[in-house]
């Protein structure tokens, strides 16, 4: 593994080159961070159960036709992708207000939105992410106009299905994140797919218990509730990915595996 | 005057109820603000600038075919107007990047925009205005898909015009931000047209001479530039509202006719 050349280490994974061109592997770190990196931590076994969470799900999106990054796991804590040009847009889509959508429109958190919206952000972690339009996007060229219609045509029903599935185990999708890339088109023509990339996880998403409203997700962290990894495991074996009950412990040893 | 009752006092004007029913009188006061009112001031003579030079750019803009809210200007400090329904958005059109634009997206001031592109922003002191997506707009019933392809339409008539009516006397039309309200349709049918509303001045465009880039503007306020009313002196002289070469005297000796 250490032969392999590292392409880019971020907050939370690190990429490095795949063994075929136009591959990489996505490796999930344990570090966590909130508010643009200025909380950090490492959580242990949350790289471990996002890159679990996150194969299972692109795996079910891709059952529905929604074309992703994702080619296979390789091991506890890496999967084998397509490398895309990330379009520079967190993608997020929101069906109750929650985080920066309630501070900014002043809508109290847990408040149903009159319907599902989606936000763009620009990737770009100097100037906080800023909130952009699509106004923004075609002026600047960050996208077209043909692949934003994609991009919102995917999330929706990305958003349609993922609150399906969520609800089948008791979890209000609140709201998440996700990014997408463009790819050569298979065929060698000029123009590009867009496919869903990054990863979709308790990390990416806001997961609420519908009994309890207890969060089963990142603002864990972000709000210092604790037992954040406990929740994410939560998560992992209602998705059926977990035995129940498995302890902390367990988590951890197989995360020492690889 | 003092019989009028009093609709609403806002930061920069009172609005009163008008004579005939559907009018309201609109007093330019000398008061200035920024950040959300956090910076307070006074400045003598801005009231009848801002009300002679909103005139005058409401007269120009409905010769072109744009519906204004502008009946008849009353006096120095006065105008009446047809009340409207204010549409609660603050609609942003920029040409070059400039103040909150330029430090929410990392584009040096004085840069010139790819295109022009026009912003929205929720009217909301208590949030500070933030920025917002056509797809809020619509989600939460703010504006419909119809009443929004009208003001930007007309937004983008407006820029045009203006930048074309200011190039004409030497000064770059940077960013302006409008108003639109709506109004009972004449033929008294249940729908609503759009039309702009609330002022054109120095306090709510960027202006910068094209020669020197001097600010003509509210930014000499913001900025503690100094000689703000001399600057909108200036405006008013080159579009030929004033005398050339008024002393800001004359401004006040005028002001205080009223
Ligand atoms: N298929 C892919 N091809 C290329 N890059 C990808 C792909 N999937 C995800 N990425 C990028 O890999 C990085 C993932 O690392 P990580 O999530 O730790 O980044 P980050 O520190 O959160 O930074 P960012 O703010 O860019 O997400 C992100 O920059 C993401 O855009
Ligand atoms: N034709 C109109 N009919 C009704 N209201 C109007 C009309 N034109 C402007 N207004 C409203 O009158 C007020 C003008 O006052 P002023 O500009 O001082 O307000 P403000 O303190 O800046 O507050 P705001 O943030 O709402 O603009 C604004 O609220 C504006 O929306
Ligand atoms: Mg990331
Ligand atoms: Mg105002």
């Amino acid at each position: 593994m250490s032969r392999r050349k590292q392409i880019y280490e971020g907050k939370a994974k690190i990429l490095y080159e795949g063994p075929e061109p136009g591959t990489l592997v996505q490796y999930f770190k344990d570090d966590a961070t909130a508010f643009n990196a200025q909380k950090k931590a490492t959580l242990d076994g949350k790289g471990v159960l996002n890159n679990r969470i996150s194969e299972f799900i692109m795996l079910r999106l891709m059952e529905i036709g929604i074309p992703t990054h994702f080619i296979r796991r390789l091991n506890m804590r890496e999967q084998l992708i397509k490398k895309v040009e990330i379009v520079p847009l967190e993608v997020i889509c929101r069906n109750v207000a929650a985080g920066t959508m309630s501070v900014r429109l002043g809508i109290e958190e847990g408040e149903k939105l009159p319907r599902s919206i989606v936000e763009f952000c620009l990737k770009r972690d100097d100037l906080g992410d800023p909130l952009v339009a699509e106004e923004h996007v075609y002026a600047f060229g960050w996208a077209t106009q043909g692949e934003m219609d994609e991009i919102i045509a995917m999330t929706l029903r990305i958003n349609d299905y993922l609150q399906g599935m969520f609800a089948g185990i008791g979890i209000r999708l609140v709201d998440f994140k996700i990014e997408f890339g463009r790819l050569a088109h298979p065929d060698g023509l000029g123009d590009h797919m867009i496919i869903l990339a990054d990863e979709i996880s308790p990390d990416s998403c806001r997961l609420w218990d519908m009994e309890t409203n207890k969060k089963l997700d990142k603002d864990r962290f972000r709000r210092d509730l604790g037992e954040v990894t406990e929740a994410y495991t939560e998560v992992a074996t209602r998705l059926g990915i977990l035995k129940p009950n498995p302890s902390t412990a367990n988590i951890s040893v197989i995360s020492s595996n690889d």
